[in-house]
């Protein structure tokens, strides 16, 4: 068993620590919030006191953090990561940033004589507690064969995409799908409303059908009524977004859909409502139809 | 075993016909080109002259063409089913039309004694003979009561929605989302294909994500190498989306994502695709990202 | 002096009889509502009791109306223009109609020995008043030069664009791009806004601006305020667009932002103001971005 | 007459000085590539070797660069505008940049004792020449009224439209409209041209009507011959709309024609036309309607 650290431990990171020791790693992790960790600690988690710390005392180190900045914050200046990480060491970074940002880390990894992997995950806390995540890994070749196994320990599904940053380019080509579908199924569920069907049938109609995606059969309720904590937010969902426009413009790849749907997002942002779950695209749209829904009171 | 008439013996309907005489039902059958029904005259299926002729050789009707003009030409006329349709008999139609056009025919087929329902059905030929198949039902309820058992020779889920013209709406709201969800797969295998990530790659992780509903499953690939036929042509689709953007208009709900696709659709038209499968909106936005595709030659 | 014939005197129609009245001519009129033509027959405007009656008693007879329907309305029937048509007469449509209607009805009209141009016109009623409306000619050459000098007595600029139903698509082709200008206007004005820039400074340093088209010019101070009574309503603008939308299908162009704002249409539509100015659409874009208006009340 | 400082002698850059030394200033000047100052040396302004020269040499000291990181490129560092001014001296910053790296930088430059507005421009190098040029200003009331006199050498309308970085944002949402505008007139003249009616009478027409913008009216014909040399690239285009979007989604404001037209520069890159004047929009819509233009080849 490899000493493994581990740098973010919200719900997603928190529950691979979780997982990591059930398997019965070694792991030293550390959270800006030192009592969100407690939970872990007493799974026997050891808590170090800096990204450096966690670094230094670890073969393979994994980061798993919000965005570029909270990236930066974790791996630069005096007590960072790439203080404590050296040759022959490995950072695993599961983080969601974009492919260029993340090639950039790498490159300073390796100036320390490590090596870093981008290895995203596209799925819910739920899907990595029935251990069904699948991760998709881009670098080099024989650090995604080194890493395989401990990876293997997350989710049953591993993917080498390609060189580094590609697996982030990958998530990120698949979550903007998220948001359009989540779109084109307010337009349908309110068309179908307003024709006389109850939103009730229609969700159910929908979830079963040809479009019934597994996101649209966990979400498409969701315009019913909103669950008690988001599941990705407003914000979150259009962190990707625009991480999807970014690359578009950079790659010379029109997105359409995703520019259009990105602008509901926006909007719901203008009406307040950023904390909730993504779904409230449906409010949105529901209240550009004269139509009244339980978010708006 | 009820005595059946079929009028529109296309792919779909002249299946739904052989599978009607395999429950051992009576069916008379009426195409305007007389050869594509003569597997099923091998089959036992009796053929008629005119739509009038099979409504009153039968107790109950069904039609299933390509859209309003086609419908009009069947059920009017001194060949149309309304000249040969009376009381206690019932018509069942399966063709895409809109909820309106659908609700004035039910009116014209009640003056004459009979009763009408709509039963558009989501679903490809496989998705029929594997006995899979949903029926939605628009209609009174003493109709749709009647005539259950019956459509459940067809399908195994037959769910009555609503009166009149309801089950085109709910059908019409499903489908828009196939044309939304292509265009946001297309934008997001781009994404990846150019950053780095092969074609095949892309579509093998998409179609095993979050996003892949059973369409984008059997559709995916389709990015990869048309279909030898078409399973949905662009016009096919078109057609769909019209009747969707045609509804939120008098219905007062915006389709955003609709009204953009729908214009990947007209380019595909532009550049002489109106033929091929609609996944063929990926060569269009592949065109304008600088990517040669095999349509393109 | 040509002996004239108007059917449809609404504001737009009613004003160009009152100027072709000036210029010495004799006019024969009807409209559907008797009441609303007084103020032409103390002018001196001869009142027929039918479009048959009207074309009957003329060498050129305009008709001018809101849409296809209620062209046909005058066209069609024992009571209707080509019952009153015949040898040597002249027909000049200024309604907004789709090329192909138009075209059709040109047909009927050279039937009965007469002849039709399409000659619809850009501008609002204050342009007429000034003497300065231009008029699109579709049509035969050889009739457009017959007519010019009686359309002179319209508007100082008139122009033969090309066959019949031509000027019509040209119309068309201008008017979308209202709706489109006005749109990013309202963006433009909700980013100043937003940014700390008095609503009315916004639409002072716009107006003067690179953008500031003359419909901007006259247009952009309703985002302040609605005019008492609608220069362009949301319902009429978007029949434009929607004769836009279906050209561009039939004609195989995409027509992206004509699209895209077309359903801001729709969701003014949804809110209740489809009698406002079109300008209204700046309301929707401030609700979806949390900013109150005097029109949400 | 004041001591004036200039960094960046670009086109519109080099013909202010050009027309500051007209007006009797005394100006210093400083460019990265020094050989295209020489002809503003001929006319009698001095160069330095360094922004950081430049401002320690006057009083009030221009910047007018390319973006954000060419502004970083003159302002930091030790060779830096922020090492040459102090107490009493003032910096008019006219690059384009979002309003956010304004305000970032006059609190820089008051640390140093300074002060700084930001004073963008709209409109060309003719309109400069004409001495037509308006100037929008952000900052503080009193420097405004200090620097006024300056700024009317430039162009005769100086506008105060609010505090540091909202001349920007005035800029910005002016500038997506033009995009906009063009997208909406492309769709225009290609429903034109397929309609029968040859390119250059459609952009006749347009030019003269309601929606004939002064940009419309000096970009229009450039659908019919891209100019030698573009007089807004794409690239800069795409800029502009980036910070639009960046406003939009920072202050919540939906901008959906801002987003869908954007796609079509993108477009417009994915074809390597990025350095063609951004009216080459029309050959990608063209394009994607199967109408072969020049530019296409």
């Amino acid at each position: 068993m490899a000493k493994l650290g581990f740098i973010g431990l919200g719900v997603m990171g928190g529950n691979m620590v979780a997982r990591l020791l059930e398997k019965g790693h070694t792991v030293t992790g550390y959270n800006r919030t030192r009592s969100k960790a407690q939970w872990l600690i007493d799974k026997g988690m050891k808590f170090a006191e800096s990204p450096k710390a966690v670094a230094a005392a670890s073969d393979v180190t994994f980061t798993m953090v919000t965005n570029a900045a909270a990236l930066a914050a974790v791996t630069d200046g005096p007590d960072g990561l790439l203080e404590g990480i050296g040759a022959g060491k490995f950072h695993i970074d599961m983080s969601t940033v974009s492919p260029e940002v993340s090639r950039a880390l790498a490159a300073k990894v390796r100036e320390k004589g490590a090596d870093m992997i981008d290895a995203p995950v596209s799925g819910s806390v739920i899907t990595l507690q029935q251990g069904k995540l699948s991760v998709m890994v881009g670098g080099r070749k024989e650090s995604f064969e080194h890493l395989k196994p401990l990876l293997l320990d997350i989710g049953p599904k591993v993917t080498h995409v390609g060189d580094n940053g590609v697996a982030l380019a990958m998530k990120i080509a698949v979550n903007l799908q998220l948001a359009v579908q989540m779109m084109a199924f307010c337009e349908g569920v309110l068309l179908a409303e307003k024709s006389g069907i109850s939103r009730e049938v229609a969700v159910d109609v929908m979830t079963h059908s040809a479009i019934a995606s597994p996101m649209i059969q966990y979400r498409g309720p969701f315009v019913l009524q909103q669950p008690k904590e988001a599941w990705f937010d407003v914000n979150m969902m259009q962190k990707d977004m625009l991480l999807a426009m970014e690359l578009g413009r950079k790659l010379n790849v029109p997105v359409p859909t995703t520019a259009v749907s990105n602008e509901f997002l926006t909007a719901a942002r203008g009406m307040g409502w950023e904390k909730l779950d993504f779904a409230v695209m449906f409010d949105v749209l529901a209240r550009m139809s004269g139509v009244t829904t339980g978010v708006q009171k």
